[in-house]
């Protein structure tokens, strides 16, 4: 049967890929993705064949895959992160109803916020919530909404996509709706270039996480209530009783 | 300066690895962990010194970490899945504050949710949100909050620890309070075993759910508004607009 793996390679370079990542790649014809991407791995897979569509291109993208997959190629369709976290895992699925004869297997990576988490100390130890500030295919209110709820019911918060030229001032918008329910001092902190050249960590307050300019290679995280700063780490404890 | 690693090895069996993880250990004198995980990956590091302390015992585990770490050892405590989730970090670091002379650092890790939404299809395509069931350390009032808040918003949630011998109706009263927000027919998802053996999924509603006994090793998603089942895969699309 004619198959396309999309597969998640991680958040950086080629040691946060999975074993598993590595020998899929190793035995598919074509690798399928955006040109940053491809960029990072290229020089592990010196025999592959490449292919790319410009950003924004996402469903050209899949729709490439699925055709040189029908042709009876082995592909792959690489993804930052994990495929399946705000990845093309979703969008393959869905294309894939017009490809009933190419089955599809999702290879899953390690996503930046648990990368990030890492690197920042351990902030993910309790309950959480991803939201992503891209307001493209959502509308704001229910971006909002969901804020506002998160922040009322106590959950670490993790942002993905918290700011691009056009959204400059939606960190500092979502910061205001999440100090309806959490405290100005509440313990945040961000991680830039996750896995990459120039890792950066930064720890600071919620009130000045709302002031702070933050760029798309960024993913941010807003403590509960318990979150402590320990000696520049950023952790929140597994539960609410003293350990 | 004498270190930790503090190793996420994924869901299950050693493909699953980063091979950063698999490096570091490689460089580490001894691996400490839970009996259940030595044993997943024991076979790959055949000359290493394990250690272990039984299940319930993590505060000795951690201990047991420093204190071989404060002898010169380079030492990795491992977790399953990530360790940064409902793992192992956040315990390491307040333990840590008694161990100053210790450096630790996070090697992250494919987490059971992000493994399970790969077998499951793409569940985890928008915001979404982690509860642990799991009220030893957390109030009920709490999660059940978290869990009211979640479904109000309209975000998918993932259940980790959603059923014990003790917490047998957990998952019952956790979809009652969902149902609040959500309809019944929300497609719901079950990944069983991920990464091992027996692995399973069952793709089910809401209302099915909610009368469906899990056990400990199952990991449950239940869908946003959005989700559909797509040929027996559980698929949340990535935005509210037509793709």
């Amino acid at each position: 049967m004619n198959k396309v793996f999309i597969v998640g390679i991680g958040p950086g370079g080629y040691e946060q890929m999975t074993i598993r990542a590595v020998r899929v790649l190793e035995t598919c014809d074509v690798i399928i993705g955006y040109t940053v991407y491809i960029d990072l791995i290229k020089e592990y897979f010196p025999d592959k064949e490449f292919k790319s569509t410009p950003m924004k291109k996402e469903i050209e993208r899949c729709r490439m895959a699925f055709e040189e997959a029908s042709q009876g190629r082995r592909i792959a369709m690489i993804c930052s992160g994990d495929a399946g976290i705000y990845g093309m895992a979703g969008l393959m699925y869905e294309i894939g109803e017009h490809f009933p004869a190419v089955q599809l297997e999702v290879i899953t990576g390690v996503t930046a916020a648990t990368a990030g988490a890492a690197v920042l100390g351990a902030p993910l130890m309790h309950d959480f919530c991803f939201i992503s500030l891209s307001d493209l295919l959502t509308p704001w209110e229910k971006i909002g909404n969901r804020l506002l709820r998160a922040a009322q019911a106590d959950f670490v918060i993790c942002l993905y996509n918290p700011s691009s030229r056009k959204r400059y001032d939606y960190l500092e918008k979502a910061c205001d709706l999440v100090m309806q329910y959490k405290k100005e001092d509440t313990v945040c902190g961000i991680a830039i270039n996750i896995g990459r050249e120039k890792e950066e960590i930064k720890i600071m307050s919620l009130k000045e996480l709302r002031n702070t300019q933050v760029d798309m290679f960024s993913t941010v995280f807003i403590g509960n209530s318990q979150t402590k700063n320990l000696n520049g780490k950023m952790v929140t404890p597994r539960g609410y009783q003293n350990v």
